[in-house]
């Protein structure tokens, strides 16, 4: 990386940071500018509007998101350990990945009644993360790891619910309890579409 | 009602919905003065500051939330039938409650960084919500529509997931599967919750 990446690089990791946070909405050029001691015209240069920022922000999140838990998830045995894998990945992300919880969830609510590109973005990878799960949902059917009725949209829509709701318990509500409810529904779920009828 | 009762609901009114929209920090005196056609200092009068008007906000909607989906619900009789009229009031709620979906959702990843009396109150609205699920499950125990061994409050957590993610399936993805996927997820959990073991 050339200095002038590393700058930016640095700049989209404390966004992503700060947006998990106070929101997308929250981010300026100004204030990263002034938590960096950068120049606001340096980091004006790298970004140009607010738009941009918030734009690169997601797409650096999202490239974090696959880094920690798509690509390991997916280095998994194909069927029900790959999808096993990807939940506990999710989960660890939803916990840690950022100081202010999944910036992705944060932005769906603030954004999805804003129209324009940063809407376009952010809901260009939710469905991308839908369309994942469900693949690797779909090939533990194939693989005869779940049965042979279960429809992968439904696990994955059932599956995003229980990350969601870990998500809320644990940020919001504090609920020391949130992770074990996640495990034990998430376990709920796979048992329901492993068990004969 | 006195005239400035009826103001103080009307301004309310409009602000749970615009928060909707645009996040409870979004909200501010001179805005919904703007949109009223009132005095700036006419909205002052009734809420004094920012912090105010969005805690009477959430207040607001708690009360609507109260109005359309729990006491309707609570008149059903106790067990199941009360349980799935609550899910059923809740999901509607979400779709069609405010223009810009669940106020309280979209709070909930606006403040739940936020420490301080707007976040305490949205917190108690969550957890007095959680309580209320938790309740109606338990009910439907102790009159064996449910199974002895289903615990209410891993019953309330995943019924709480499915309704995150009709939400977010719904606003952001505009998925026109999002309520028909909330539905099987909820019948599934309640099959599964009633069947033998």
């Amino acid at each position: 990386m050339s200095k002038g990446e590393e700058t930016k690089t640095a700049i989209l990791d404390h966004a992503a940071k700060l947006a998990s946070q106070i929101g997308l909405e929250g981010l300026s050029i100004g204030k990263l500018a002034e938590d960096m001691s950068l120049s606001k015209s340096g980091v004006f240069a790298h970004f140009q509007s607010k738009e941009t920022l918030q734009i690169e922000t997601l797409q650096f999140a999202r490239g974090l998101f696959v880094e920690k838990v798509i690509t390991p998830a997916f280095k998994q045995p194909r069927g029900l350990p790959r999808v096993r894998a990807l939940f506990d990945a999710w989960l660890e992300w939803n916990a840690h990945g950022f100081p202010g919880g999944c910036l992705m969830i944060a932005a769906s609510t603030e954004f999805d009644d804003r129209p324009g590109p940063v809407r376009d973005v952010l809901a260009q990878t939710q469905r991308d993360l839908v369309e994942t799960l469900t693949h690797a949902a779909r090939i533990a059917v194939q693989e005869g790891h779940l049965r042979a009725d279960v429809k992968p949209e439904q696990f994955a829509f059932e599956e995003y619910g229980i990350i969601l709701s870990f998500h809320h318990h644990l940020r919001l509500l504090a609920d020391p309890k949130a992770r074990a409810r996640a495990q034990a529904a998430f376990a709920a779920l796979v048992e329901r579409s492993t068990q004969s009828n």
